[in-house]
């Protein structure tokens, strides 16, 4: 690594000669990938820029110029380059560097980013700042292919053609989102980047109308039948106003930072259309870059895992569920927002291809759409990481509750998700889904449940969403199986004293709590929760008499949350009760494993263990 | 209204003959103006596609085939040849029709829609369902150009090429949202509305990187700059897999009627670009259509309201406010979507142009650009109606409050907002503001403290909101201004028994609550919540000991609201009080004025005193 430890900090890149870049670029590869392999991380996404990255490095001025990574998963070659090699070994562990740009963390990361498709207006917004501040500065977004199907980059664009100053955007397109990408931007941009050289003269015979319906239409596309258009590469952004560049190949690094010289005098808003391959150099992600994505430890050599695969995962176990209940139900269909492996849809899109839907990366048109499927007559499940569907409140709110309509959110990765940080948790959904009204809240506390819970929403008749953490699916607690009933909970050992009133997740931890108060001689009952909305007010009724403390548990944050919703109800009523919320608190939570995080946000079995003491320390008799 | 009384239900429209049909047309505009200068209605949309909706019903067999309306506030001429003209009087009115779509009125109203931006998702959702339950029907989606700059629109188009069957697309393009419209696309509609003919051959010369740097892109774009490119209307949506079908006179009844015919036999998405005039046929409209977008009642002869001009309200004061922030701090930019009249930017708009940003029918762009421009060293404050600050959830959470920039959201029409319905309703806010880290949300008694807190949230240098209501600001209580402390509440009436803790606008319930009480014999205080993020703790400390009970009132749902929040706080306290929550239940709330929705939601001053009562029946001593 004779280049690469010759890069201290910014700009360092400039001090090596033209031709050991390459060398350089290799050096970045081989860095990412024993690191990765090592500490887990995203790979497929990070080998497919180094390229890309060090020609901005090479044409910016950093920390004066500005990027604006989208996503920001593909942003390791820019920490390599900045001065954060050596805390590569604590990538994404409690502690130690983010896999996300991280202002706090260095001051050429200018935007913490995590979601999807906000660069370009992240990017514009500072590029007004500049201009109206008479700053000189280069400010650049660097946007995937996959997040440029995100409504939210459109409505930027849109915006960003009336700058009359330079902005410019690299479109880094390698065809991909996590899945292989869809829709009809994808088929246009896959149709430059397949076509033959730089520019084409080519035939647009694609009249799509008058192909179809020979003769049909005479007033209107009579002309167009006698046209044939042509076509240069971007006409889809110059016709929105923004000038377009391209395409050019992702890794000659000499021509991409050539295209950002030449953007960098335009007074407008230019898009670089920069073709990369995902993977690039390390051969099993250029295979399998959906698995290479976000990765665990593996095997250089080969690839694999380097633990053995683990146990079924909820994700595994939704995967496994709605096949069968595909097989069962002819009505219901299938939504992901590119995340097919992710949310575990592969097996049933290759079962039931026509009723499966990738939408790309819009989880607002999912569930629009959803919406639109369960007005026509089917039953449709949107699976999907609980963080990614906050985008889409407003369409839950407004199209899916409103109207009543049977759609099934099959909420993934809700609670603590672990190494992805702050912008990956998936802490808010009980909040923001139980102040909708009508809509139904579940959350498993094994993986059993998470089928019956399935299937219980599938028959349900109105809209209803369950959520269910990352990893494992939980086994234990295979002895209780009550049947699901709207609203209702389900008690697991009832002996009086405390009672955990726990949501999903917790119900597991609720096992250790009581173990542990049992050994300190005090009594402790379970119920598991099922349902944060209808709640279960028989049970807080009867509960309020019959216990001597009610402990609700739950992996979400304190305010909106169930804890908050069981107080409020109590007071409501007039019961005075002794109770004790376990949430997280309002804060953003960090990266580190789940168990660090569980203790950070005083969710784990000891930090309730000693919380009900010190609260119980004067009241429990 | 000779023809317009044959028109008794679906259909009934084709019995006419084709030479009666314009009369038809200016019956219903006669009708459309008649009506809505009684009631107050949407106008200006609705007398623009008198003509594109009867074409719809000639060309289509309702209820079979299915119409989207993206919006749902141009349905009228729709709602009078569906059977509901003799319902024209009860518009809008508690009880009466609604003035969107509402499938509880009519088989022939598919979809409930209110937001913007998300009929093409809807439609293409039915399609597909259409498709698999093997039905045969026209599923239609109609949207106006404003609502095509949201990105769920295009996150739908980019999905909807992938239709293997027949999906039509209106494009009703009147150049307006309720404003006029703004960004690339809209240009890029202009031109071809604008070009000479409905098909035309031009030299396209803007290749803007050349004209702006004469020689500089050599290898790139050489071959661009000898290039001239042939332009058919419509590339933009034939390059994302779209059929494109127009520009066509929005007027001519035949005409649309034939193409959408002709749209039908085609097995793919099919966009027809309709060209209409807002407020067509009448004058005042026609010349001023963002003031007859909606509009109370007026004088038919002259436009002008038939009541005179209401007292200031609560925009207006922040209309005015902030032209003081701007000329003291010229860091302050203001941003809004779309809707510069409505929010109160008009006077801004003129007074600082280059600060002042209107980026279309785009919340979340707005929020993540308000994101940048902070990043960026300004000041932004966004100024957005409640219901569609909705659509930024996701942005709010991971842009602005991840990263604790400082970016205000003025938020309009916050509680329930009268006439407009359901969708309208700002009673979701404070739920979801609250559970987002480091939010401050404000809520201002009267327009004076509305000033305050805007100047307050200036300083602040973190994420914050206030919330105001539709309507006059309060002008009482003008001799309470307590400085605004952070997360201070403002104590008004301090005389023991009953406090009354009260958000915003109910501060002003709250005098009428504390007179009735008092008239009873009953001892009431009433303190000025000001914050309901961060609540004021200490005061809810002292006042756990000191008041019979505490009664907190609020204009948004229970569900993660400031009464549960209140309540959850005292439990996690082990205090143990006597609690009220006045609040809306969980509840889409209809139509009505809003007296009339007060009294429904149980949240008027008569409600809340008989709920008091009910309480402390036994209680209060």
């Amino acid at each position: 690594m004779a280049l690469l430890d010759q890069i201290k900090g910014p700009n360092d890149i400039k001090k090596l000669s033209p031709n050991e870049l390459d060398a350089l670029a290799e050096e970045i590869r081989r860095f990412l990938v024993r690191n990765v392999s090592l500490t887990g991380g995203h790979l497929a996404s990070n080998l497919g820029v180094v390229e890309l990255t060090m020609a901005l490095h090479l044409a910016l001025d950093l920390p004066k110029d500005k990027i604006v990574w989208d996503v920001g998963h593909q942003s390791y070659t820019h920490k390599i380059l900045t001065g954060r090699k050596d805390k590569f070994m604590t990538l994404r562990q409690y502690g130690g560097i983010s896999g996300f740009p991280k202002r706090s963390e260095s001051d050429c990361d200018v935007y913490d980013s995590g979601h999807s498709s906000t660069s370009i207006s992240a990017a514009l917004g500072m590029a007004r700042a500049r201009d109206l501040l008479g700053e000189k500065r280069t400010i650049v977004a660097v946007i995937g292919d996959g997040a440029l199907t995100g409504g939210v980059a459109y409505e930027a664009l849109n915006d960003a053609s009336q700058l009359g100053s330079n902005l410019i955007i690299i479109l880094n397109d390698n065809n991909m989102s996590i899945s292989p990408n869809v829709g009809g931007l994808s088929s246009y941009l896959s149709e430059i980047r397949t076509s033959d050289g730089y520019i084409q003269l080519r035939d647009k015979i694609h009249d799509s109308l008058s192909d179809a319906v020979p003769g049909v239409v005479k007033g209107i596309s009579r002309a167009k039948q006698s046209l044939k258009s042509l076509m240069v590469p971007g006409m889809f952004f110059e016709e929105m106003g923004i000038t377009y560049l391209g395409p050019i190949d992702g890794h000659n690094i000499k021509n991409i930072a050539k295209s950002i010289e030449d953007a960098k005098r335009v007074n407008k808003t230019v898009l670089i259309h920069v073709c990369t391959k995902k993977g690039k150099g390390y051969l099993p992600a250029e295979r399998k870059p959906a698995q290479f994505h976000g990765t665990p430890p593996f095997v250089v050599k080969t690839g694999q895992p380097a633990k053995a695969v683990k146990a079924e995962s909820y994700t595994d176990v939704f995967s496994s569920e709605v096949l069968k209940i595909a097989e069962a139900d002819p009505a219901m269909v299938a939504i992901t927002a590119a995340m097919e492996d992710g949310v575990g849809l592969r097996s049933f899109h290759i079962r039931h291809p026509r009723r499966f839907f990738d939408v790309g990366i819009a989880e607002q048109h999912a569930v629009s759409f959803a919406a639109g499927l369960a007005a026509g007559g089917l039953k449709p499940i949107f699976a999907v990481y609980s963080t990614f569907l906050q985008r889409a409140y407003d369409e839950i709110v407004e199209d899916v509750c409103l109207q009543k309509l049977p759609v099934v959110f099959a909420v993934d990765r809700a609670g603590l998700v672990g190494a992805d940080g702050e912008t990956h948790q998936g802490i808010f959904d009980l909040s923001y889904f139980s102040s909708m009204p009508g809509m139904t809240v579940m959350a498993p506390k094994n993986g059993q449940e998470l089928r019956d819970m399935l299937r219980f929403a599938m028959e349900l008749g109105s809209p209803a969403a369950i959520r269910y953490p990352r990893g494992a699916a939980y086994t234990g607690l295979g002895e209780f199986r009550a049947p699901i009933e709207a609203g209702k909970a389900e008690m697991l050992y009832d002996e009086g004293g405390i009672l955990l009133l726990a949501v999903g997740n917790m119900v597991k931890t609720a096992l250790k709590v009581r173990d542990a108060l049992k050994e300190l001689g005090l009594k402790c009952s379970i119920a598991n929760a099922r349902f944060v909305a209808p709640m279960d007010t028989e049970l807080l009724r009867e509960a309020a008499g019959k216990y001597s403390m009610i402990v609700t548990m739950e992996e979400n944050v304190y305010s909106g949350g169930f804890g908050e919703h069981v107080a409020a109800w109590y007071a409501r009523q007039g019961l005075n009760v002794s109770l004790v919320q376990i949430a997280i608190p309002d804060m953003f939570v960090t990266h580190g494993s789940p168990a660090q995080l569980s203790r950070l946000t005083g969710i784990d079995a000891e930090s309730v263990v000693a919380k009900i003491l010190g609260v119980s320390g004067g009241r429990i008799s």
